[in-house]
């Protein structure tokens, strides 16, 4: 990370630490502790006090973090982090208030308190906040993730044959992405038929049948950045309830994109695809329409029948609705967009999968 | 899960939470719900009242749960999970007490505590103490990712090669996984040269090369239940340095290992494969020397230089020691081994890996 983002990130956190009225915080989920100082390993958080930065890690990470990390002190703890966190706080007489993220076990927050005497404020999703608009190197993060995910499905849709089971081509899938450098950004879900109507369905030993259909939902991880992306094929010939709930959802997600810009109510997004499903004659889906998404595959803001706020110029987000009957079949389409101040970019727009063709894709049968 | 599990894991927890003067649980922890009712998905909370036991999932889930849990009610919530959790302690007025784990966010404790007229009390561990020990089917299902994980490493093996990178050859071993059935227990760390120093390394582009070394760490996971091993290699031809760390390091490892049985303390497991390194005049490592596994890759008990108590009959720990010099070499040894009353099982023990052959494993040059 380059000192100017470095810098412009502290300061933004900062901000929002003294307008809750906190001298100092601790970071401990690791996206943030990402975000903040480039380090990408694990169990380490970080303390600010004033403009300075700590990194507390541990002798697995110290070798790695004075490598990723310029801006900020690496301290190598031996006992529990709470206790070396506790330590450099105590050690500031000015510090009165900490500002703890509220997303920590409550077992660690109790700890601490117990450690340090300043005052303990928990505060929610502070840092989520300020890293929520993504910067334009984010953005290019994202969108080469995708493209890598674009890649490795193309790859994978070869290999695919009658007889290959779920987990088989969940695998294929992975092991594409790794070869480019990426890691899947959450376990593949690839359901086969009526097993795609579990909307978080884990690949089994089901095996891919003539006139099957085939619902892939994955994402590659590069550099610590998340794609999101849902496509459904058909391996043959599609049912005509099939083919009606494929476009049906694909006019869903067309209608929902078409009301994303900065400023548009979360909720407006949310109901525009549903109303299309129900024009449809077709369920609504139980989830959400879609989720922020960056360092983390699932971060704020959440598009939902009862979410509150607006969509803002940087986000980026899934849009996701689908169709599940049970039994039967799953359908669901999901692409990751930019949000700009008059609509919005599509960061996973696809030539071969159904997106810029407008049609379901059918797959020969092999 | 058999009826009779079901009904010892229940009676179990149940004991632990009417010690503590709780009438009522909430278990949030994943790997803590699929003990107690064999359900696999995730964002789903179990709460206990009495004999009664209900499953409080979403939409996503709700068919699969119906599938895989038998011994309780199913819940499909529509609003915030803690707004559901709250209504059904808050329809039991007996209730006075609910225990909630302190492994919770600490913003979940805050909203469920302003939900409900009960009281909570935090729990440390309270199911992780109950699923400590592990059951017949639990230790064979242990072995049997341990045994798809050998066969995966074995696999991979025959297909690594002069000029293949880290994230390539951990993408191979993962797939071998896969294609077996399994999937990783936790992301493989391949490290080679000098890499291996850094015991958490995450693998990159650097490309194998003649007379390299090569560390794995890896595991497999098969019906929730993990393996977490590691093996070390030579590629060629090994330095004398790095030849007397992976004799050092296994006679550490074989020296840990004959300390653990029941009653045995788990600082004098960690002790004594330290005091092996320190007469072969080599650094100690920074983390410490096994853990936990079963539902999780690191659970408890947690052996360290600090770690108080002992290990009890049924426990099964990774036994680690490691020599890591950075910019130069690092090895670690790791195998899981079942605790039993007289001393314990091994059952990762491999045939090709070093560990039968109490051999450093050389592999020919390709």
């Amino acid at each position: 990370m380059d000192e100017q983002t470095a810098a412009r990130r502290l300061a933004a956190v900062r901000r929002r630490m003294h307008a809750g009225d906190a001298d100092a915080m601790v970071i401990m989920a690791a996206e943030n502790v990402t975000w903040l100082t480039g380090f990408m390993g694990h169990d380490s958080w970080v303390v600010i006090i004033g403009r300075r930065m700590w990194l507390i890690t541990d002798s697995r990470y110290t070798e790695q973090a004075a490598g990723e990390c310029a801006n900020c002190r690496i301290v190598e703890r031996r006992g529990p982090i709470t206790d070396a966190v506790a330590r450099i706080i105590d050690r500031n007489p000015s510090v009165e208030t900490v500002a703890v993220e509220d997303s920590c076990p409550l077992s660690t927050f109790r700890h601490l308190k117990k450690r340090t005497r300043a005052r303990l404020l928990p505060v929610t999703q502070l840092v989520e906040d300020a890293r929520r608009c993504k910067d334009d190197a984010e953005v290019r993060a994202i969108a080469r993730a995708a493209s890598l995910a674009w890649q490795s499905l193309d790859a994978t849709i070869h290999q695919l044959h009658a007889g290959i089971t779920e987990r088989h081509a969940a695998g294929i899938l992975e092991f594409e992405m790794r070869k480019l450098g990426a890691g899947p950004s959450f376990d593949t879900i690839m359901a086969f038929g009526a097993n795609a109507s579990r909307a978080h369905h884990q690949p089994g030993p089901r095996r891919l049948r003539q006139n099957d259909t085939i619902l892939v939902d994955f994402g590659a991880r590069i550099d610590g950045y998340c794609s999101d992306t849902t496509r459904c094929f058909v391996f043959g010939r599609p049912s005509r309830l099939y083919e009606r709930a494929w476009y049906a959802v694909f006019a869903a997600q067309q209608a929902a994109i078409s009301k994303v810009r900065a400023g548009a109510r979360l909720r407006d997004v949310d109901a525009a695809a549903r109303t299309v499903l129900r024009q449809h004659d077709l369920p609504v889906y139980g989830h959400g329409t879609g989720h922020g998404l960056g360092l983390q595959v699932h971060e704020t803001p959440f598009m939902s029948k009862a979410a509150k706020g607006t969509l803002n110029e940087g986000d980026v987000v899934t849009v996701e609705p689908g169709v599940y009957i049970p039994g039967r079949l799953g359908v669901r389409i999901e692409d990751d967009v930019l949000v700009t101040e008059t609509g919005c970019t599509i960061l996973t727009k696809d030539r071969r999968f159904g997106f810029s063709s407008r049609q379901m894709p059918v797959l020969p049968h092999r």
